[in-house]
């Protein structure tokens, strides 16, 4: 599966503590290896990322960046820039955007005033819907149809809890193993 | 189309300003017809969401509800409510639980700790992907699959403001007028 990172601008950490979180967590449960983030440093976003992945498995990374736009204009692979203004998703995904190879795919998700530098350096600008609504659901939905709807498929090594699916509440917890051999996390490698 | 509405739980008007807010867009921007919403009523909430309608177009309603669980015990067609726990959305959509006829679907979205009683009564309790995430994000894919991937060709009558679909900016800016004839709004209803 092509190898995703998310890189969300200009965190606040008052203001955006909730919306950043669920923006991790989003990026994580859709299949994305990791989340860099820029603004202002916060431990408490990060530990609280770091804590779902012990219990629920899985490597997902998450971390600051000082220079965004360096970040983005570094990254080796396709820049996609989810913005309200953009090429309608259902384009971009026929376009075959997720066929961007070995060099994976870094998603780059605003909040108000995006510098006009990300629009320009960005393969593809990706609006999800056209109309006003939350970056973390068009991080979803992106995910959702960019990966090919795979989501449900994932796996999450090192899991401590997981749900096993039915129509009503059902939580497996499993102690620690030693070991692991061969199964394969998030990204489709080998542990 | 099916006419959706969500029943958002237990909002509480600061912990939950933004999520809740992001809740509502995202029902609307997905072809929902309206929210309604339990826990502290929010004059702020619903004059944002009032905002976005006058600006962007479509009739989507936000309303307090103070009895949650009565609402969705009457509710005349199909109740879905979106948790952690429940089947993935893949085999709920599968069986078809979108074609739920003229009497259409209450999507539940809850947050912590959502009673017993609202599974009990849902005739679908569904979980996108099976981790934790966002609300938000789990409102928008389960509405992406449930409609069809239909949120892109949506309607919304009376705009002064939308976006054309470019790869930069471009925002649309109109004068209202007087009338409208025949257009049809995101409930596929004639105006």
């Amino acid at each position: 599966m092509t190898a995703v990172t998310v890189l969300r601008l200009n965190h606040r950490k008052e203001r955006d503590k909730r919306i950043t979180i669920h923006v991790a967590l989003v990026a994580r449960a859709f299949g994305a290896k990791g989340m860099v983030y820029s603004g202002e440093q916060d431990d408490k976003l990060e530990e609280s990322v770091a804590g779902v992945s012990e219990a629920w498995g899985g490597r997902f990374s998450c971390e600051h960046v000082k220079e965004p736009f360096r970040f983005a204009r570094r990254f080796k692979g396709t820049r996609v820039h989810l913005t309200f203004y953009g090429m309608p998703l259902s384009e971009v995904v026929a376009k075959g955007a997720g066929k961007a190879g070995g060099k994976g795919v870094l998603v780059i998700v605003g909040g108000a005033k995006v510098p006009r530098e990300f629009y320009n350096i960005s393969e593809y600008n990706v609006s999800v819907t056209g109309q006003p609504h939350s970056e973390v659901a068009a991080l979803a939905v992106f995910l959702h149809e960019f990966l090919g709807r795979s989501e449900e498929r994932l796996n999450f090594p090192g899991w401590k809890m997981r749900i096993n699916p039915s129509n009503g509440k059902k939580l497996v917890e499993r102690k620690p193993r030693r070991k692991e051999h061969g199964r394969k996390d998030a990204g489709g490698r080998k542990k």
